[in-house]
């Protein structure tokens, strides 16, 4: 089969042996495969894969057909529609995932737009809702809100019941986060309209941190991605004054076992949201495998508006 | 009845008129009163008194006889040996209190020693066991432990089943804190005994938010002193890849009711450990009121352990 491998801090398509099925474990036949800022960080070397997947595949998931079933596996079959956050090895036709990682693919949903799922939404359910507490009411500021995890974020802070304002810089994207359920869209990083009872940081940055300043009282700062620069000054005098949380959160080197619990969660409460309408994928662009250099040259322009994906 | 003032950005004894108990409140004849960092802060204009409280009486503690019982309050009579967490006022003869703040001052426990247990113990109770969340066997490193919430902070660790890890800048101190229940004690305020599930920050400073790398996945900084310093850098990714909370906290800006509800949870739960010598209040000095700049001169020495008192 083919994929995708890093070498020398650059991709490059190649031939791997076609895998086989492990104990608890299923091949999928990958039908769609969304990008994230994660590959690039892999290829550059400053974000491995976690033990127990492909260290130069990059891919963090999937959507596609079961191909294989491996022996202990129950409630899977050749042929099920299945989507999955991975640990890598994305990138490729085909992929080994534990069957516990698995979530079904709802009936009529894209194969481009289950793809862009896991990853996303794994991620803005597991900060926004397990993490951060959101409830209906909360105010609600997300940055980088037009991206990939952007876009779930918005989704899932507008089902939730919250207040919604979405930092965007690009004004020509502003009517299509307005859409996802934002109450305000604003180009303005440094906006005011606060007080908010939760934060979520998609962007990073030196002055990042400056936003505590936006808190209400006992409010939550979610750090969720620091593309724009991972290191900021804290003044903490102010986080004990608004008596504030700050919260770092990844899920890329969580424990097989903490992933399943997650994936749990998700197959629970969040598919049949996609599953009804709730909620939906924003696709910026969709590519073919062996025009995979474009894809991720689409992933690290600014100016998209949710997911890049492979279609191999 | 005398008072302490502050006058200028200093400390100044006179005469105040004496107070009278308005509906739900007591006036306490003060046998003794904690000296905290906070009353130099309000002296030097940067933290001012809550509403409702004098605003140029420091003393943010207090313990002694109920000397008049206002309108409403149930439970207390004249005489009634109490202390209390107060908004300010404290270093005086008299003070008016909220019955809702009032603690009982167990048998025995001598004025000087009630007069040091609220601040400390309110703080590291909220900070360490309801915000914290510590729990038996966590491993947690407390900084600056020598002081009043330093040594409150060692002994709510040890009664909570935690190995205890004490930074305690003078070698001097190091067996009275190793007395208090810490199983380390270490002058190295980058010490590496970790991962720590929980860090207790008393001193602040620049490199101080250095220590989340000392973190166990999911830990726990909670930021309660930043005398050191109170701005420091924080490497966002860090705190990301250890999916790790930094909590700011602070009693004194609280409302009426959230202090109410703390203090019910003292009587609760701390007293009673007070009143079986599980905890103690170390007391490092006491000096009579008129002796009140000694007192502040004191507070403001490097090398304490535990609390200066004022004994009106």
């Amino acid at each position: 089969m083919r994929g995708v491998v890093i070498e020398s801090q650059d991709f490059r398509l190649t031939t791997h042996p076609d895998p086989v099925a492990g104990p608890g474990c299923v091949v999928v036949q990958v039908r769609g495969a969304g990008l994230n800022a994660a590959d690039l960080q892999q290829a550059r070397g400053t974000y491995p894969a976690p033990p127990g997947w492909p260290a130069d595949v990059p891919g963090l998931e999937i959507a596609g057909e079961i191909d294989q079933v491996g022996p202990g596996v129950r409630g899977f079959a050749p042929g099920d529609r299945v989507m999955a956050l991975v640990g890598g090895g994305g990138h490729a036709e085909r992929i080994v995932v534990p069957a516990e990682l698995l979530l079904p693919v709802p009936e009529d949903l894209p194969w481009e737009q289950a793809a862009g799922f896991p990853e996303a939404f794994s991620t803005a359910w597991d900060a926004l809702v397990l993490q951060a507490g959101i409830r209906a009411g909360d105010r609600v500021l997300i940055t980088g809100a037009a991206g990939g995890v952007g876009t779930a974020m918005v989704q899932l802070a507008a089902v939730s019941g919250a207040h919604t304002v979405a930092s965007v810089r690009r004004p020509e994207l502003h009517d299509r986060v307005a859409a996802l359920g934002a109450q305000v869209v604003t180009p303005d990083q440094e906006e005011t309209q606060g007080p908010y009872d939760v934060i979520v940081e998609l962007v990073g940055g030196p002055d990042c941190l400056h936003r505590i300043a936006l808190l209400r009282s006992r409010g939550t700062v979610i750090i969720v991605g620091v593309q724009g620069g991972d290191t900021a000054p804290l003044r903490m005098f102010d986080l004990m004054v608004k008596r504030a949380r700050l919260i770092g959160t990844t899920i890329r080197g969580r424990s097989p076992a903490e992933k399943a619990v997650l994936a749990a969660a998700l197959r629970t409460s969040v598919v049949p949201l996609l599953a009804r309408g709730r909620l939906r994928v924003p696709v910026d662009a969709t590519f073919p495998l062996d025009r995979f250099a474009d894809a991720y040259a689409r992933l690290a322009a600014p100016g998209k508006f949710g997911k890049v994906i492979l279609l191999p």
